[in-house]
């Protein structure tokens, strides 16, 4: 058996065995807390903070409820407000919640590495969760991607998953190759306008194409990505009607998918630019399950670091 | 016995047995909470969310006080921060929430006509509470009103209410008429400059005035609306202190009113402007009575939408 | 015995027999809810606002956890958002709240003598705790900073106590001066530019220098205080560089103290400006047991304050 978790900061080599663990509990989860209408006492008498110094109300609002219905407290830092802003290294913000005896941290920062530099100089038993740093990872979104996936295809060996847009960006692109991978995934394929590609070195386990027609040609699963709309400059195409033609997903071309292929998306949605309403709210859209399984993976998460 | 509500978005059409069952849960949950200092746990491990588009401490923390006494958690959902300023529609982000498995959600919003918008596309069981939509209606305030007024004068078919200030632009006005023509009060009397009242048609059963003297003769109740100081332009007025002569309630107009006459500010008060500090502190000001009342009301509120 | 607190709004004129009181119910709730780790319900169903028109994130998280630990409801009354901003008198802010039955009020302001304003027009049995107002007091870090001491050096009648910086605009030093001076302390020094140095007048009983190594010299503690750079225009001083060779803290200088001498800092901490790294995180801190006793030391004022 894999050993206990005490932070959760990629998903990066971690083995098949422990997600698992944690989706399987999860689901557990789920289970007993009738679905979030009824509050559990696993984590009574903890304390939670939120330290996002990117906004993200989604994000932080799910890993709030995870926290409360396992019983736990929640503090919300608000960094604009912080003594970061005055200056303040990190670690000695780290360090001064340590010394008020929070049970964990969840992170957001848009510099890549930041939860890593949180674990290294934590000194006591806090413990460290990513809820995205830079473009690197956002492992919970890693999580409920595999778990939504798993609910309905829990044969990874025989998926092709097609993930569209700005990969190269994407901390939700990356903690999702991470997830499925280890899943045993059977083709990942990367598509989007060459320059929000990732270096093809990068992963080396992936097809690449710049021709969405052929990335969603039998693909079992969608996951489409937000365009961040300054990062139009950097393509070819001159405006989001061009990017949508390209790389939107419609009825069109979900038809050319494998029957049945989950659609899949971490929102917010940019409706009309990357994906077609007629997809976004059609019968294939998997978009809400992936929030409320957020909330059980995070639940989970939570439940597996701070066990006693 | 009129059917259970699920929502509240306005008081409009709202028959007086189901206004009058809301008053009487407000005082039995008073009585019951001891003026809130007892928590009650009818509503434990329900989850409240607070989704305010316009900023409203004041609002905010009386549904979020009412919301914990009654053993609710509560979620405040940073509007300023969230993906609605990304651009995600409204629907979409209430899908979201839905998918977190909240009970209900309070809304603040400056267009009219957002909370229905909430509950036109709402899919779960989750309930919509109006916290305030831009010129037409803000539900809690007509309640508390009514219950405040109902405290003292039981007897509205008696009662003379005169609402004086910025009718037009006023949710407040709006849910009061709402809540006191259902409760069959007497008469009802508009006062303000020109500009500043609605269309006669908008209220016919109301009596319309410029003139605040003729207006607050006789009158039982006295509610006084905030001067937005940026409306003053669209009046004759040449600034505050001719609006507090001609449309501030001081002492020699209370005295114009009926004994006893009942002075309301559902607040912020602009001191000096729309009320002198001799009536606003005076033995008739029930202006506090309405803030405790609205904690009881929205206590009431929540209990009926949320009830099992 | 010394008469229960109501409010708390500056150590001044305290006498050491409370402050040793409420010392004393800091280290028991200390204990009593091991370190923060399990939570008490010495205060279940009641309710502390946090009214901060300073950000301070840090010790309002303080405060935060301190209430909660002891079972209480917190309310985060964000002021930037409240009418307040619209002009609202504080007064008024004021009865609003009590009108809630809100049972604390816990206060940052940058106008001196906010929190003895509220006290002052208080109606209901709300109780007031400064969290600090202008440059005037911040009588928890008084009493955090007395308890810090106390754990390591009870003899306070022995101790040599250095106090430098900006103490003229300090609310920190003023708070400790007055804990120090009950606790009946053998001598404090102040230390600073003259610029940044209050008037003699306002403390006769310490020592003033602009001579750091003087100052330092056979000093049991020395309370570093953050320097705000924009202060830097009112001294002599070119640059930061020239402000820590003057006033910084660095291993050389603590050398000069006497043997075991204590490091405290109020936090955050300008590193490379008023204190060495070498010193901030040398044996001798005590900066992060002060952010523990913070804690457990607003535990004991609430407790005190709010106890039936």
């Amino acid at each position: 058996m894999s050993p206990r978790l005490r932070h959760l900061t990629t998903l990066e080599h971690l083995p098949r065995a422990s997600i698992e663990r944690l989706l399987d509990r999860a689901i557990a989860l789920r289970d007993a807390c009738a679905h979030g209408t009824r509050k559990l006492d696993t984590l009574a008498g903890r304390t939670v903070l939120n330290l996002f110094f990117e906004p993200s109300t989604r994000t932080r609002t799910s890993f709030e409820l995870a926290a409360r219905r396992l019983g736990a407290d929640v503090i919300n830092f608000d960094i604009g407000f912080s003594s970061t802003a005055k200056g303040e290294a990190l670690y000695d913000t780290l360090h001064t919640l340590e010394a008020m005896h929070l049970d964990a941290i969840v992170v957001r920062h848009k510099v890549s590495g930041t939860p890593e530099e949180l674990v290294r100089h934590a000194m006591s038993g806090v413990s460290v969760v990513n809820a995205g740093d830079g473009n690197r990872a956002h492992p919970t979104q890693g999580l409920l991607d595999a778990l939504t996936i798993r609910q309905h295809r829990p044969d990874f060996e025989n998926l092709v998953v097609t993930i569209c847009g700005d990969i190269r960006h994407s901390r939700v692109a990356r903690s999702d190759v991470h997830a499925l991978s280890a899943m045993g995934v059977g083709e990942i394929r990367f598509c989007g306008p060459a320059a929000l590609l990732p270096e093809a070195s990068e992963f080396p386990q992936c097809r690449y194409t710049e021709d969405f027609d052929s990335a969603i040609e039998g693909a079992d699963v969608a996951i489409m990505l937000r365009l961040q709309k300054e990062r139009m400059a950097a393509t070819d195409l001159p405006d989001e009607g061009a990017y949508f033609r390209h790389y939107g997903l419609d009825a069109r071309r979900l038809a050319r998918a494998a029957k049945g292929c989950l659609v899949m998306h971490p929102g917010p949605l940019n409706r009309g630019i990357e994906i077609a309403n007629e997809v976004a709210d059609g019968a294939q859209s998997r978009i809400l399950e992936q929030v409320a399984n957020g909330v059980f993976v995070r639940m989970a998460v939570l439940a597996e670091l701070l066990a006693r």
